[in-house]
C-alpha cells in the first residue's frame, strides 16, 4: 500500500514544516504552506506514489481525501497535512484512496515507528531512522529518499516528533537551521525535487530543555539521516564528504563545496579512483570565476583523504603520493554490507581552505557511476 | 608534435581575445590578458599537451619560450600569445620547445588553415573549421574542443582570422558578444576550464564592411563551431538543442536553459530515450526556486520534437504520444557517420516558453551516457 499515516495522540499546536525550494511544487506543498498557518495540526497522510504535481484536480483530490480522512478521525479544529512523493504528472486515484482511509486507522499502533520507516520507503535501500535523547525528553526522525537519485521517486520526506516543549515561533526557526545544515547540505543531482518536505511535531510533555541544546541534536539527527540518504543512492559506489572552510560567508561556503561535489568531472575522477586534483581546481574556480570573486592561490590548500595536494599556489603531487591517493580512493568504495547497514567510515574526505572569510561547509555527495546512468535512464522504459 | 604556429603575414593592431571565467586560469590567460593591451601582435604559440595551471615556474618559462620566439622571427615591437591546452599541474618541458622552435618557423606555409586545425586537435574527433563570406571579405575560424568533456584535455580553444577591417576597440566588443552567444551556450559538464581561449585578428585589406553584417557572420561561424564541439563529445549520444522564450533578460534565459540541459537526470533521461517531461520541469523549477523567482505554470509551454508536453499548467501526455516521443529520440542517437563528420540535423529540440519577459537564448548539451563515464573515469588511470 503506498499510504501512511501518522497520526499524533494528541492534536498540538507546536509543528513546524520546511519544504522545497523549487518553483515548481506538488500540491501537497501548496496545500502545506497554508496549513502551516493553522492553529492545531494533528498528522500526515503520505501517498510514496503520485507525487502529484501540475495536473488539473491534483489539489481539490488532495483536499477532498484530507477532508473525508478528518471526518473519519471526527476532527474538528486540527489539521492533517497532505505528503507525497512518486511519479509527477499523474493523477491521484482519488475513489481507491478514499476506500482505504477508514483500514489505515484501523492499522494504527503506537509501539514503533520502523513500519512508518518502512511504508514510506520507495527506492530506499534500507529504512531510516535516528533518535537522540535530551534530558528527560527525545528526538525520533524517520525519512525516505534515495540520494535524490530521481525526483520523480525520490523525494525526500522526514518527519521528526518530540516530546520537548519549544514555542511554535521557534520551532520553526530551528527546524529551517537545522535542514540548511543538514539536507540542504546534501546532493547528489544538484536539483531539489518539487515535493522535498521535512516536518517537526512536539507533544510539549518535556519542559525546560534549553533552546540551543535542542537545535544541536536535531541538527545531529537531521545531519545523520542526510548522510544515510546519499549512502542509500542505488548508483553511488563512494559517499564524497567535502569541508570547505574559509568562505565569506555560511552561504558561499555551502555553494562552493556543493559546486565541487556537484561537478561530473570531479564525480568521475573519484569512481575511478583517480586523486584528479585538477578538477578539483577547475570547479572551485568555475564556481567562483561565475560570480566574478576570487581565490587566493598562494593561499589555497586542498586535502584528499588527509594528504596535502595543492597548497603554496602549485600541486603538491608525485607518483608516490598519486598512488597512495587512488589507493585510499579504492578503499572508500561501498560493499553490498555498507549499504544495508547505515553506519561506516569509508566517506571520500576532501578537504579546501580558502582565505576569504571565516565560514564553513560540510556537504556531502556521491560519485557517478555507471550504475547511475543505468539507474536513471532505464528508470520508465 | 604539440607545438602549432600561427604567424600574421604582417603584425596587426586590429585584435581581441576573449578568456575562461574561471578564477583559476592558466598562466598562458595571465600573460595573454597583459598582453592585451599592447599595441601589435604578431600571432599565437599554440600548445596542446600541457595546460600550464598552478606550476610556480610556469609563467617565467611561458615568457622565456615566448620571447626566444620573437628573437628568432626578429620580431621588435609586436607580441605572441601563448595559447595552452592539456594536463592541469605539469611543468612545460621548456629546453624540448625551446629547440623545436626553428622547425616550427620553417615549416609555416599559407596554403590552408587544415594543418592548423588538425594540429590543435587533442580529444577531438575531427579537425573543426569554418568560413564565411561578406561582400570581398571573409572571416576563417578553426577551434578544438570535444564538448568540453574533461577540462584536463578538452579546452576549447578558437583561432579567427579575417581580412574585415574593424576598429580595434569595436573588433573587442563585437568578439565577446559573438562569444557570449556562442561557446557560452554550449555545455557538456557546465564548467568553464582554466584555459578557454578565443583570439580575433584583423588584417585590414577590406574596408566598408557593416560593423553588424561582421557580428552577425561571426556570431554564426562561431555557432557552429560550438555545435560541432558539442557533437564531437566521446561520450555524446544525442546532442540537445534547447531554445527557451519569455525570459527576463538574455542571461536569465541562457543560464535556465543551461540548468535544464545540464540537470543529470535530464540527461540520462534523453540518454535513454525517455521523454520525461516531469524532470525538465523539475530542473527549471530548481533554477528559478534558487533565484527565489517564480514561474507562472498557466502560461508555460513545454515541446519535446515538435510535440507540446506541457501548457495550461498540465502535462499534455498520453501513451501514444510517449510512444512517439520515444521513438524520436531513439532516431536523434548519433552514429558513428554523424561523429565523424559535422552536419546533420538529428538535434534533440527542446522549446521551453515562459511568460517572465522577452528575452530567448538557444543553448546546446549532449546526453549522460555509459561511455561518458568511462571516458572521464579512466582517463589518467
Amino acid at each position: 500500500m503506498y499510504l501512511n499515516l501518522l497520526l499524533l495522540d494528541q492534536a498540538t499546536d507546536a509543528f513546524a514544516a520546511c519544504f522545497t525550494q523549487n518553483a515548481v511544487v506538488g500540491n501537497p506543498v501548496l496545500i502545506g504552506r497554508e496549513l502551516l498557518q493553522q492553529k492545531l495540526c494533528a498528522g500526515v497522510l503520505i501517498n510514496n506514489r503520485i507525487a502529484n504535481v501540475s495536473n488539473k484536480s491534483g489539489r481539490k483530490d488532495a483536499e477532498h481525501i484530507i477532508n473525508s480522512l478528518k471526518e473519519h478521525l471526527a476532527l474538528q479544529e486540527a489539521v492533517i497535512f497532505p505528503s507525497s512523493t512518486g511519479i509527477i504528472g499523474w493523477q491521484l486515484p482519488k475513489q481507491e484512496m478514499l476506500d482505504s482511509l477508514p483500514g489505515l486507522v484501523k492499522k494504527l499502533h503506537s509501539r514503533s515507528a520502523l513500519d512508518l520507516a518502512q511504508g514510506i520507503m520507495t527506492t530506499d535501500a534500507y529504512p531510516k531512522a535516528r533518535r537522540a535523547e535530551l534530558g528527560k525528553g527525545s528526538i525520533l526522525a524517520v525519512a525516505k529518499g534515495a540520494g535524490m537519485i530521481d525526483p520523480d521517486m525520490a523525494t525526500m520526506l522526514c518527519f521528526i516528533l518530540t516530546d520537548i516543549n519549544i514555542k511554535r515561533e521557534k520551532l520553526q526557526v530551528i527546524l529551517k537551521e537545522a535542514v540548511e545544515e543538514s539536507f540542504n547540505c546534501i546532493s547528489v543531482d544538484g536539483d531539489q525535487s518539487t515535493s522535498d518536505s521535512v516536518f517537526l511535531f512536539s507533544s510539549k510533555q518535556v519542559n525546560n530543555i534549553d533552546e540551543e541544546d535542542f537545535k544541536e541534536a536535531l541538527k545531529q539527527i537531521l545531519a545523520k539521516l542526510a548522510e544515510d540518504i546519499v549512502r542509500n543512492g542505488e548508483g553511488t559506489e563512494h559517499v564524497i564528504s567535502l569541508e570547505l572552510e574559509g568562505a565569506a560567508t555560511k552561504e558561499e561556503a555551502r555553494e562552493a563545496a556543493k559546486a565541487v561535489i556537484n561537478s561530473p568531472l570531479v564525480k568521475t575522477a573519484v569512481f575511478g579512483n583517480d586523486p584528479n586534483v585538477g578538477r578539483i581546481l577547475s570547479a572551485l574556480g568555475s564556481f567562483y570565476g561565475k560570480q566574478k570573486k576570487e581565490i587566493d592561490l598562494e593561499k589555497l590548500k586542498i586535502q584528499i583523504g588527509g594528504e596535502i595536494v595543492f597548497s603554496d599556489g602549485a600541486f603538491q603531487l608525485d607518483n608516490q603520493k598519486e598512488t597512495r591517493l587512488s589507493d585510499y580512493l579504492k578503499e572508500c568504495v561501498l560493499g553490498a554490507e555498507d549499504k544495508s547497514f547505515p553506519l561506516h567510515n569509508k566517506n571520500v574526505e576532501i578537504k579546501i581552505k580558502l582565505a576569504r572569510g571565516k565560514s564553513f561547509a560540510k556537504v556531502f555527495g556521491s560519485d557517478l557511476s555507471y550504475e547511475y546512468v543505468r539507474e536513471n535512464a532505464d528508470y520508465r522504459t
